[in-house]
């Protein structure tokens, strides 16, 4: 691995990636977002910028919102609620936007060829798995072939987190001093966290589990 | 096949695979086609509204500049010049757009899902094979288990043409009155068809294998 591309989202498990990639395996690095139209990407696009400069790697921010015009979840603004409770309940399955793994790292492992990165990097895990297809093992080992074959073997695909879940990325994320005060996981369009969308109710349960207190303010908390 | 979305250029390839679809199949189709900063676009989209309204198929055309903007390949307006002689000659390496069908088709697969569609479309062929990684069978093969993966198992992909060249396209083609004259298949940024780059190289000689006029007009003919 000599320079990789990160897919950044402003969130923890992206954020453990790109620190991953500089602290372990050494490499130069960059960080992509997308700006596709969620209710959180207000919020979360800043946070992806402040942890690029944190690690002092170059972002880019690509406009994605004519793509995802027409895509039908409650995760964009033009759906509906984001819905409250555990990933595992059947209302959060609203929030899946389709193939919205796949169109971001298609575009990043073209980016990747065009700038001479032989990786690209994402931070997929096993808390993800069960309504997203699209974060799924199976799903990685496939898209890490496609790029593969798309790039005449130029580009790899990586996902250093695909087998653990949340808490093993904190797990990671604290021994290496992650900030992950400059992260942002909430669903909701909303400057403050809500805490009870599913991706917060993740995110505080694996912070209660480690018996560490979250840097970031909740609503009402 | 209930309802499929055909990726469609404006050229010969995808229009035959949209006939193809409509008469063949006999099933719903939608066609999709991208702005995305290449020389020709600006000739070539009008060419695809043409052919969605000859065929009566709803026609989304989706803005990708932003996404292609860091890009480099001598196709898009950012490059160099469009190279003249046949796609096997080395110089037309550099019209490569990297992952081009990968973003794209992951794009349709999601506005697939989205709107409830089982059949993402694409005209590759194996003229195509030689220089263009994502055209080539393999990955295909590898493109379709993602897009199942990514989806569920609700999108599948098809290629009808993946194992004929141009001249087997256009064979398909009269035998079924596709209306070339509609299409467009020059990569240079000009009106009039340049009849020297590959992609015009390769329609001249398929047209004059089969021993009938190319209904479109060239420059200096």
């Amino acid at each position: 691995m000599n320079k990789a591309i990160v897919s950044l989202s402003g969130g923890m498990d992206s954020a453990t990636v790109l620190d991953w990639l500089k602290a372990k395996k050494r490499c130069k690095v960059e960080a992509v977002s997308f700006d596709y139209g969620s209710k959180h990407n207000e919020y979360e696009l800043p946070k992806a910028e402040a942890l690029a400069a944190y690690y002092g790697v170059p972002h880019e921010i690509i406009n994605l919102k004519d793509v995802f015009g027409s895509f039908k979840s409650d995760l964009l603004l033009s759906g509906g609620d984001i819905p409250e409770g555990h990933y595992t309940d059947a209302s959060m399955v609203a929030t899946v936007v389709p193939c919205r793994n796949l169109i971001m790292l298609s575009i990043i492992a073209g980016l990747a060829e065009s700038k001479g990165c032989d990786t690209i990097a994402l931070g997929i895990h096993q808390g993800d798995h069960a309504i997203y297809p699209d974060c799924r093992e199976s799903f990685y080992n496939s898209l890490r072939l496609t790029v593969q074959e798309a790039t005449d073997g130029k580009v790899d695909t990586i996902a250093p987190f695909l087998n653990t879940d949340k808490y093993g990325i904190l797990e990671y994320g604290f021994m290496n001093d992650v900030p992950y005060k400059l992260t942002r996981t909430c669903y909701k369009a909303q400057e403050l966290s809500c805490g009870k969308c599913g991706s917060c109710v993740e995110r505080i349960e694996a912070f209660a589990k480690f018996g560490t207190k979250d840097p970031i303010a909740y609503e009402n908390c």
